[in-house]
């Protein structure tokens, strides 16, 4: 009676619901999911579900090549995203998708966001890049997958690194963000948002506002995610 | 002692009480009604009562030709607008009002809202439209049902669809939305509330956003509303 | 051991209350009174007290000369305003003052709010007044009383009936409302920093965007508040 | 079993979970240390505990030179520029750092935030200043020791004092404000994040829009703060 995914099924619902109650989406406008490296598959909300109504036996377990292992319920539209990025980053654990508000007008503006202060540095050294949009041709095709591939061909063309910078803008779509579980896939979408509001706001207020330089960027980096880090408990 | 409209007063009641919990309005100002096709009436919230105040019972049941039907309240003042669309538009069950405030923002700004993105296009494929305020001696006439009139009138000279395009906004005033349940043009007054908002965020961050592209705003519509739609779970 | 006064202190403490639940006011920054005009005294909040621990009891009575009636508390800072509106407009019954954040920004403009849309013409038909700041002599000297003055030379200079419009922002300082009713006073505070945030958002979306036609404001206002009102249950 | 610092860590927790109810952090985001002037000791938040996990135990106690008194948890990375602070500004009880939105816009602005209204003057006189980031040679030093030079620099150039003025923007970074308690220097957070919300609505309505006559901003102060002040209830 119980799946062999059963704790997987439930890191994956409770990293959904997270979704819900930090105000990043409104009715089914996003997905999470979870990987489990040794039996090579991931878990993935169902398409179009409230969240309200979200269950942990609805959530669907795929492999990498997408195909469904268990469960009865159609899996997230975004699902071959998914699958491409872990089939392709080894070290991610979660994927979280939003049309979070902030960070979906960044995506439409088609702008990287760039680096102002440190609660972003506290994060990533990078701007937060936003990919252009495919090609026809792509879109017209096989459409999730490209995605995934969209999203390696910036991190590849940028030179970015996909364990420091867990976050991307899809041009005219919204966000995608990772992590080495699902809960920090989706705390990488909070801060993201929150970011983005405060880069907003600082053009805004000042649309001459210098990028945060170098040295402070380091630091703040450093601090938390360095050698010697000394942020948090260990 | 029991109404024959028992359920369509519940469905109306329901619709209203969503746009209070979906932060849509305040105090009174908003109104949604549900139409029973095989009875030929509607049920709308009755005038200026306030959403903490309202029962089932309030619910106003009304012809096509706003007479009423059963019920002690006076209807909605925006009642003949509503009549109005449900006489000219057979395929609709439901109608939402609001003063939600990007929408009512877009629509004081008399711009249609440009279809910046995905969010946009998984709902419709055009600009959502704002309908120019109306002449004067058609406001200080029947001004509700000139309302109707109004929208057709739009609606017609933009070429649009009522099927697809679920909502309007009534220059200077606010957004209409429709749909097949009373419940779904509450959720469309939502999702135009969201999308107004992303669309003036994206305006504010680069004046200059493209519109989405063609490739693009098909690919989106045609996934879940189209004859292949793979979004949602039927 | 009861007041005299215990039904006026309630509705006042009701109303203060209102203020807080309405999100009009952070901490101590607003203030809320109510008239009996058969006693010629009216009730207003104690300075300084949070709304959290505000109690029936706490609330001050007073006469239009601000003497204190009843209660053992200093009342509101902004006593004085409230007493001389009171004594000059005498179809009064209740007057708001908040820090509200969208009313706060226009009265900081120093520009009136324009008429954009009906959610405004429902409510009044003029643009909502900003009074200038007051000269520096009035300002060191009898400030609150001055406020009062302030009030009734801007409604004189602009042609304004207080009895039509509720509301008006004090230039650099905040809103004041008022309403047959302490209750319809925390209404208007409510309905002004709605309407202030739409014309805000509105401008920032269209600098061209035009004042709304007389005959939509006369159709609006009247539809509501004209001798053949059909707006509401009577 | 018990600990002589058990009310100074319950006030410092009370604080920080204050700086949580009041929206003005997100995850970690902030931190809040309470003083013991007679003991030479500060109490403050451990690093990166979420404030849902924080327990009145977890709370570290420090002396002014930043050697751990009590407790087994790393205390907030920012804990040297505290102690800075209680070190040279003696009349202080409690410093509160947060990345609440508005704050953070103005610093990553790095613009001094305008004193446009009465609700800034009931606080400060000053306009709330943004002291410039720090050399990089001392970013890459002792950082946030630095970070406690750097807000005395930016006092003592200014001229201001910081018993009137108990806030300031870190260029880039964020708020730090302080006050006679720690529950104080949270109430000057959420102020300060208010005003500065305000101070960036007032400019997108009216970029011309003037800094606060002088004898308004005396007047609005000294009301509250002066000899004869009479606002509150002593």
């Amino acid at each position: 009676m119980s799946s062999k995914y059963q704790s997987l099924k439930e890191e994956c619902y409770e990293a959904n619901m997270q979704l819900d109650a930090l105000d990043l989406v409104i009715y089914t406008f996003g997905n999470v999911s979870a990987v489990d490296r040794k039996e090579g598959v991931f878990a993935i909300k169902p398409s179009g579900v409230p969240y309200a109504e979200l269950k942990p036996e609805d959530i669907v377990i795929l492999d990498f090549d997408n195909n469904v292992i268990e469960g009865t319920m159609r899996p997230s539209s975004d699902t071959k995203t998914h699958a491409y990025l872990y089939k392709n980053w080894e070290n991610i654990g979660g994927i979280a998708h939003t049309h979070a508000t902030y960070s979906v007008a960044w995506a439409q503006s088609q702008l990287d966001i760039p680096i102002f202060g440190t609660t972003h540095a506290d994060h990533l050294t990078a701007d937060i890049p936003c990919a252009p949009p495919m090609k026809d041709e792509l879109i017209a095709g096989n459409y999730e997958y490209n995605t995934g591939i969209q999203i390696l061909d910036c991190f590849k063309e940028k030179g970015l690194s996909y364990e420091e910078v867990q976050m991307i803008l899809i041009g005219n779509h919204g966000p995608f963000t990772w992590g080495p579980t699902a809960a920090k896939a989706v705390y990488n979408s909070k801060v993201l948002e929150e970011v983005g509001r405060m880069a907003y706001l600082t053009l805004q207020i000042n649309p001459k506002a210098p990028r945060l330089k170098d040295s402070l960027i380091k630091k703040h980096y450093e601090r938390k995610h360095g050698k010697n880090a000394y942020y948090g408990q260990n």
